[in-house]
């Protein structure tokens, strides 16, 4: 986590496989990729029902100090997520209606921010999703370096640059690029077997039955008593 | 709180008190019996507006373990609440959209976990509320016994199967089964007591007026200065 | 913070700056003012959208009892925001729909309360917007004395009967009355010119180059690599 | 949980199992009743190196009201330890000096109280080791009754009188009377295994072959690589 | 709370009652001045066993930003304490080894910080005692002006320059200096009044008889059941 | 961060470079690294006084199991420092008083741990240090595969294998290996720096002096007031 680089080129995952993740949504493409990858879940939506993917640009942040958002926005294309991170932990306001404005101008589908954000009552009107760790008015300054597209820790996992970023109402997760296709895969099969299922318990059929648990509970103990 | 029981049979209480318990909801209820029952104010919904109330069927389960919530599922009947703790803190996500659709294909009304939940937004689409300590997106597994239908501490609360619980946007209040009557006839009570007092309030009457509060606040030695 | 005393005779800033604040926003204000008086950020408001201005009615209250909240009611007028504030840390449920009726028919704007609020649907469905650190069914006593219109600690902020509150949805911060009408004419002048810097960022202008940032980038060090 | 009673005849476990259970520790003796009955980890010795067992006096308290407290130090003989819970968060300072001399006088050997404690100090300095949620020199009042010797559920777990409390720097257990004898022996067993193993393994004897884990890890999938 | 400011002179309490309310300590002081101004719960010596009082020389700080405890420490005395808190939530180290040098060579006998602390093990050599929010080995930088001796929020509480800090193993509580004559009278008397109380108890008599709550508590309800 | 690996071959920095980092203690290494490396400053010391410095062998472990302690004690030498890290937060007591015999064994240095710890009494007995998010007497199982020596997210920092790792009563932090020589020779330096200044400071210059501060605060807009 070298500071003062801005890192220019950086992979991207295919554009269908980042759909399908987003499709997926976070409980699915987490259960896909062996239960890894997954941002603590103090990060939360500032408002709810949003659901996005897209390629990482990640952030390294003084702490509240802002500039780096700034050089970062240069560096994003249509479809990319931008993924902030400060060095030490802070809970200021990084990031409010401008940024989004900018962000938005260059296509990018979202923030995930391991620290504050504001502005929710614009961010949520102009549709601009952030998962953030707290909601503060607290303005920070634009003094200092960090670096941008440097592989970051936020909110507990590593993110590389260009890794796939799925974000909704469950939380955020993580898919590293080379990984997206595989990912992708598993987790549309994920998806299909559900269905099935779904329909399934929706007629009243028990999952006791449907996953055929009843015989390994049995044999593990387990006693039924009035 | 002993493993591998299931307990098939548990008292419920009326119906009709269950109706007066809801519609009273929760600040009401707490009140009514005492202050005792309230569930700890970290139980939030996973959205807002719902408000159940219905007979508690409890489930105590190993920590990231979710096996006994399917075995659960069966002991549950129309009108049901299902009420999950962990038997050490876990903030996973125990339960989401296809436990849901079980659960909701058999009546039962809304779930209370000490724990996570996930697919909060199919939870919200088909209308099946949850108050839980967490939303994660991580997976658990089914590999140790628990128990269903025995008394479980639940968000620092003691919940006996059959116990009516209430639960809306204030949090989580739990009536034992037996005092169901009692408890639905004094919220009732208080409910037609707080209707006068409202529209009195609403015309400008100073509760120091209403409550008759001027003279203990002189006597407590309250002084009005400029 | 003497206990047992009611200032009846509170200054109130003029409504028009009142206004102007309001429609600023609490991010802008805070700016405006040099970035103090931000009450923290655990006061969060009970449903998403209210965005308010007052003047500060105050309330000391003893943990767990909310005599004095009936006492603040009658010292609050049209316009006035009531600032609760415990004496020692307390999550209960301080304040409800009754009271709630009371500070509406008095025309009061909403409350910013250090502890706990219930009866969160009934205050949605009267539009009476409330910042708390809690939401408690956890009912109160009435039975120590505490003051009104005296000045407060307030999660983490000194707030003074009159100064001007303004809350939204990024939190809630504190203008002393005094400084009311420079802190507007700052606010004013913070938002006309955002608005110049939001249409040209809409247009894709980058903000390293809307705020002159490249060069001392450079300086600072700032490198560009594939 | 009952209001305004206090039972005078409880159960008590033989001293000798107490003994053994004490000695044993916490970690041991949750292993040895199958990881049941573990107090919330928030709860933490005053001061480090104590160890007790004893048999639970409980006690159920209003916030910040240690009325019962008083009560309670009748109801203890020789080795009890007291168990106090609010029925409500609260993290008041509760107990101090004074209630901890009158204690030591009847030979009660420690406080577990799922709120606040205060005189540190001073009962450092007399040996008289409590398990706290907080140090706080904020008191409490005495207005309203709670209950002693009804079950009560202490920092998440039920504890009932006459169960036996072991606690030491690992945390708090509680183990139900009528299982004494046998955790106490499951105990000692345990303890009596761990001595050969230490033995082993401080002579380098890898874990990995004392405990035969390298088949099962193969089989599971591990690989060495360089 | 003006930016830029340094106050050179400030009353300060009589160094006989300082000492009269080191001594009794802050649990009894807080008792003594009506359960007022005790600082937030999680502010924690870094060692335990200190104890001290002092007048209070106040810093308000800006977010990561060091600079005023330098500016501070000029103004300090002989038997001083000083009290910094940030303008907005921040745990960084904001003091360690070097400052505190210069604090003891002028006599100062602690520092109460509503942020981070460290060099604790330092600290401890040369016996300064800190009470903190935390322990953190993150620096600060010195870019922005605060404030000295301009009244600050501490932990919840307003701190006016002068006012007796009295802080221990049980937390921090701050008395105006206006008032410190009074408080220390009136601890005193708590003090002398404890230790007729303290032998009572330690002799066996019970706080039932020696506080007279039998009868109370009968009214109040208090049942004895078997 | 791939499941079911171990690698066998660490790079190590020259142990010489890793003593002077110890001597230096954490707030000094973090500095001479530009404030990069500090882990989460929730992982505490077990006991206090202890100071620390090794190569770290990484353990990526479950939730709840920690099969893979046992695999990475083999892989661990004279002067290591073991660092583990839970894919998903847990605080469970995955080590003990026979895991910390087998690394003592092989000369290790002490455990960091995102996680929890038990047997906290014999680990400060035979003094093997620990750092941990939590005390508690839970156990953990043996069912699933994580690694060892990959790299991981322990606390809020990556940490690679081999890297340096420092700890001592002020927290942790990381210091890569390819630049433990040259964090070293910067430790040093400023190690050096400071004995010159602590001697100043002790003999009653002030850090305005010392440090040339008065001129820029006054720039800055410093007034002193009476």
């Amino acid at each position: 986590m070298k500071r003062g680089v801005v890192v220019t080129q950086i992979p991207r995952a295919d554009a269908r496989h980042i759909e399908i993740l987003k499709e997926a949504g976070t409980a699915t493409v987490h259960e896909a990729q062996s239960r890894l990858g997954l941002l603590a879940t103090y990060l939360r939506p500032i408002y709810s029902g949003a659901a996005i993917a897209g390629s990482a640009v990640t952030v390294l942040m003084p702490p509240s100090d802002n500039w780096m958002l700034h050089v970062a926005v240069e560096q994003c294309r249509e479809g990319d997520v931008l993924v902030a991170a400060p060095t030490s932990p802070c809970e200021d306001g990084y990031f409010g209606e401008l940024l989004a404005t900018s962000l938005a101008a260059r296509g990018v589908r979202g923030l995930i921010i391991d620290a504050g954000c504001r502005d929710v009552r614009a961010l949520k009107a102009m549709d601009f999703p952030v998962w953030s760790k707290a909601v503060s008015a607290q303005g920070t300054v634009k003094e200092t370096l960090g670096s941008v597209n440097v592989p970051v820790v936020c909110a507990q996992q590593i993110v590389h640059p260009g890794d796939v970023i799925v974000a909704d109402d469950d939380g955020v997760v993580c898919v590293p690029a080379a990984r997206a296709a595989a990912v992708a895969d598993a987790s549309a099969a994920r998806e299909a077997a559900e269905d099935g299922k779904r329909a399934k318990l929706a007629s009243g059929v028990l999952g006791l039955d449907l996953y055929a648990m009843r015989e390994p509970l049995a044999r593990a103990g387990l006693r039924y008593v009035d």
